[in-house]
């Protein structure tokens, strides 16, 4: 009989509609879960609002101060799912009342405050998980899974882009995602952050960079109200824009692999475009996320004839993760990204063990963020100072 | 306050599992439902089997007789998720007690069984519904509006193939999809039904066809067991395939549009290949349920020079049922083409008013398969007997 | 020493100009050819413009009168490439002058045409081939060679299409090709014949046909002037279509495979869609002319993993006529496929044996459209008179 | 009447090959030239093969001494299509007797050079090109018409990858690209260069580079004799290979946008993979030489139901150089790029204006291929130097 864990969740918005929807799922997809997550308390500011989410979205209780919530003793993981300016404080208050952490991406908006973080999960002896979701793509973990196996040789190449196109528009607002403050970054923590740390998972440590930043349009409209998630309102006031638009950096790994990202707001027609190619001495693997149930994948001993990019669907029982849902071709959404997530978490609570992304590889993604920032602004090569 | 309504789901192998899902999870998106779902029992003939994917799937109870099931008084829908040959007598028995009736593709296995059934829920004055889940996906619902709304002009073409591999392997064993008795029909029935529910919904009623049907594979392993769903393992004793691998035909519309069908088992490295074409006057539409999120269109009255077939990342609150999920570009699964059928559902039994497709869209799609059937046999083109 | 031989061509439109770049390029890629085509003359009834075309094309002199091109002693080969109502008259008479010939598809307007050419030439003893290119597209021929080798297995499935829109419009005039007295058929036999011809030569013969045709808009404006090729004015007045806008079909091979077949002139954004899928027992083949350099091949011994449909570009020196032109990636043009046929047919001359396709592929691609049009007026499977 | 003017072609390898192609068939396609070339004379230095070249390929003449080339009184055009060690010389020689000159990219192996090579021309009155071939490629000159138009809007970004493959084997011999003292450059010079170009004439002038360069395999076997082209046959003895395997650089554009380059011969899978893309406020283009018949495009004034990357086959009469050859849907190859460029050649020449890319282009992208050499060596953001 499978042990149970109550959850609290911090944030109702679109981070916290997909955790609530894997806590909810899991179990019925993946009934070997050693222990069942109960959806004990779901918390956030305004009362209204958050006991109408935990109504909708399948939780039992409530709460209006995180630092109630991981004092809760029937909770033993507690879920970040804040912005980036509040994940240090929750995190390390829940370490240290000995709950599990489970934090969204990326882990902090410094550097300083990540090693506090991670500092903070090792003193106390609990589980921390960064919930960079895309690893857990199916597709990624082949990918993954074809280079640790060698079919894919020594890696030569990494190219990343993640585009996106939703604040184009000069007269979207100045939403909270357009302020340091509180976003940390803009698409260098929010995409780019998505990007290294799939490189570290697939090609290794990054062992220098160059970067630049870009903010297109300067001043936007202040907010008028706010719906949550990435729609909103705008005012007549302007205001500054004070994260980047667009970040584009190239680096060196330790490997001696080299690679190319970028990341940003302002490509038309690209919705959720997360992209990635591989090029190895004995292959080469494509990904796009708006296509996330396919892989494409070369093998260069293939007959010289009938040699092509593969176009894999990724829904077989021997793809990771799949044989927990539909016969093969029958795709998966975006959401069970999260939904393997909280799977791996629970496993990894069960053993007492960090699965992988763990608060270090935050830490180190949050290095190189902040070694390309560094770079954007000295115009030099930067060592991210692990 | 939503009012609520109880469910008692007939079957729990692959069908019961979608059906379970999207009752699960339907209220958590569509929290504008008026009459919200309770997984009241989950009903199969196997008490061990039974109770435990009750216990998994997330009903509150079950029941091992349908008789039974049909009867219950805190029952208001029931759902036919079981092989084709028991959905008439479960269908008239539920309609008979004055519950909705929700009843998996096709209808059933004769055209008169489902002319049976379709009188049962007319004169019960209850609500019913064919779960051709394949009109919900919202890429396929835009296809529909922009032919409704005259963007694709007078339709000359349609062009459809739904194509598996499942069944390739000479030793995959006689599952009960292979055996007429059961099944009703092979790939006529299970994938060729898809494609003329959609032909009738985007082009309008078949006038007239000639079919042909083959089974390549003759005899195959008898059944050691099975573990549901589409998987199982092979005995040594062999038995006869009662049923097509293949079926092609071929269609004239009513209004004048020619059609071209093809269904099979045999297509290799086409795992779910549920794929339609449509040419029309002004424009056309191309869909493939294994990228189902996209839908190709053509507009002719595009400028010459930048005109060309656009990719539509069906995923945008503008789009049919998406602005219940996530912001635009992140993707959902083959799942929720259920989850939406069922929101369709409980509005319909709020409204007195069976969702398309209604029994009589299930009969008339019957007719067509009928049809075919005879006109494989007869080798002549044949009327549908609407 | 290459020998060289004189060609006389008969026709100067579309099809002309084709042949003629064909003549001119083929000795600069193909330096073994064993016997040179000489420009010798071009061939038709307008002087003015013969005389223009014969000298834009490269050709040394012109005839106004087939009659006499086909007597010259300075010609060896006659290339018929005039529309379907004389091929029989002009290729009987060169074989009658100990001409080879090449001909344009299909070979005749009637079967009985058709047979009376094959005799003809198997008379004379002369080479004839039929100018099917499309099965000297590269990634054409690889399909052969993959299927020949038995890479693909056991064949199950045909699936053609032939789509284009170029007549869509109800103004665009009536052509020489909407006229059934000159072009022979509509669709049929412009698009049809193509895939029948690559049908048999990849799957095999045609052992049984039903069909069906469709004039969509049964009434155009007459022409008004005709510039040759594709293009044309219309006049005030309005003529009757005689041919087929689409024509359908389903077949049974001789080897117990199964096909579909649909040409149309009548699919919006398509302009030049000449596809087919095969499916075998151990793998598929897709083709598509608008990106003919690739060819897409799924093999199910692949590991399970990462099997996928591989896109191939047909460009590597290993594949069929590609060492002839450039490094690999750099892809060829649509008229290469006229290029690889003269040097094809060349060294049938040279060896003295007809070139597939022969004038006998042919008579039995005729048979089978012959038996399609019967089918489609009689509704009745027809079996080709071969 | 055209005029004619004889040309002298020096190099006969793959891109002498391309030339005269080109020569011999731009007037059949165009006959609206101006000025025909006459093909006059072939020049090497190996006799022997020279002369073999000059009778393959359609060629007069031909010469083993550009020196005597340059001075000859029949010849009005020096074509340069050696490798970039002796572009310099022969150009300004040739400018120096008076004759156009057509010059192979990149214009020289260094920046000095090309500003000579920019003067010669100009100081003599001539007309000077540069062979930026992919600038012609339809589909490119379609996406610049959009851009010039407005259709795409404001640049924000650009983005462009040259992948190829063909060196990735460790055996692979030391050709002449792999050798700066005649090469130049690797994978930046061959390839990046074209990437530059293409940049420049689309988005605007490069105000400011940061890059780097990788050599992946720094010893390779001495060629044992070649047999020109690509292809290559190896010794036993090792040599070292003196310029980049792979070329990777980030950009600040004049007109305030920014872009990510790559250039690399170790990208497996990929063949001639020179693809870019481009968002701007009005909309986005993506273009890959792989599939250079089509071009992709999205606008954001499209209504939001249906926006989307429309897939634009550029084979109509209304697309740039298109009317010259088929009927829509007939694709053309990689080698017309240099008819094409040949056919504005010409027309340059009779109005005694230098068509782009001029050698002022020419100058222009080797300043900015000489700031990223520059770089990559002090890691620093350099400045090209116009």
């Amino acid at each position: 009989m499978a042990k149970k864990m109550g959850v609290g969740l911090v944030g109702y918005k679109f981070m916290g509609k997909s955790h609530s929807n894997a806590y909810r799922q899991v179990g019925h997809f993946f009934p070997d879960m050693p222990i069942i997550p109960e959806m004990t308390a779901l918390c956030g500011r305004d009362e209204v609002n958050v006991k109408q989410a935990a109504s909708d979205m399948g939780w039992k209780g409530y709460e209006t101060d995180w630092k109630k919530l991981v004092t809760r003793k029937d909770i033993g993981l507690i879920d970040v799912s804040t912005p980036g300016d509040s994940h240090a404080s929750i995190a390390i208050a829940a370490a240290g009342e000995g709950k599990h952490v489970f934090c969204e991406k990326p882990l902090a908006n410094t550097l300083t405050e990540a090693r506090a973080m991670a500092e903070a999960v090792k003193k106390n002896g609990v589980v921390g998980m960064v919930n960079f979701n895309y690893r857990r793509v199916p597709a990624v973990q082949l990918a993954k899974r074809l280079i640790q196996d060698g079919r894919i040789g020594k890696i030569y190449h990494w190219r990343a882009v993640y585009l996106q196109d939703w604040i184009m528009d000069p007269n979207f607002p100045l939403v909270w995602r357009l302020q340091k403050d509180i976003a940390g970054a803009g698409t260098l923590g929010d995409l780019g952050a998505h990007s290294i740390d799939l490189a570290r998972m697939l090609v290794g440590e990054i062992a220098e960079v160059t970067g630049m930043t870009e903010t297109f349009i300067k001043k936007r409209p202040l907010l008028a109200g706010t719906t949550g998630g990435l729609g909103a309102a705008a005012s007549a006031e302007m205001g500054e824009v004070t994260v980047d638009d667009a970040a584009l950096f190239m680096t060196r790994f330790a490997n001696g692999a080299v690679g190319t990202f970028e990341a940003t707001r302002f490509a038309n027609g690209r919705r959720n475009y997360n992209s990635f190619e591989i090029n190895g001495s004995k292959g080469s693997i494509v990904f796009n996320l708006e296509r996330m149930n396919e892989l494409q994948v070369l093998f260069n001993d293939d007959a010289a004839d009938v040699q092509g990019f593969r176009t894999i669907l990724v829904t077989e029982g021997v793809h990771p993760y799949m044989s927990a849902w539909w016969p093969a071709g029958h795709i998966i959404g975006w959401e069970h990204t999260f939904t393997h997530g909280v799977y791996d978490l629970m496993n990894g609570i069960d053993k007492g063990v960090s699965p992988e992304p763990t608060f270090e590889d935050g830490v180190r993604c949050q290095a190189v963020l902040d070694a390309i920032e560094k770079s954007a602004s000295s115009k030099q090569w930067v060592n991210p100072e692990y």
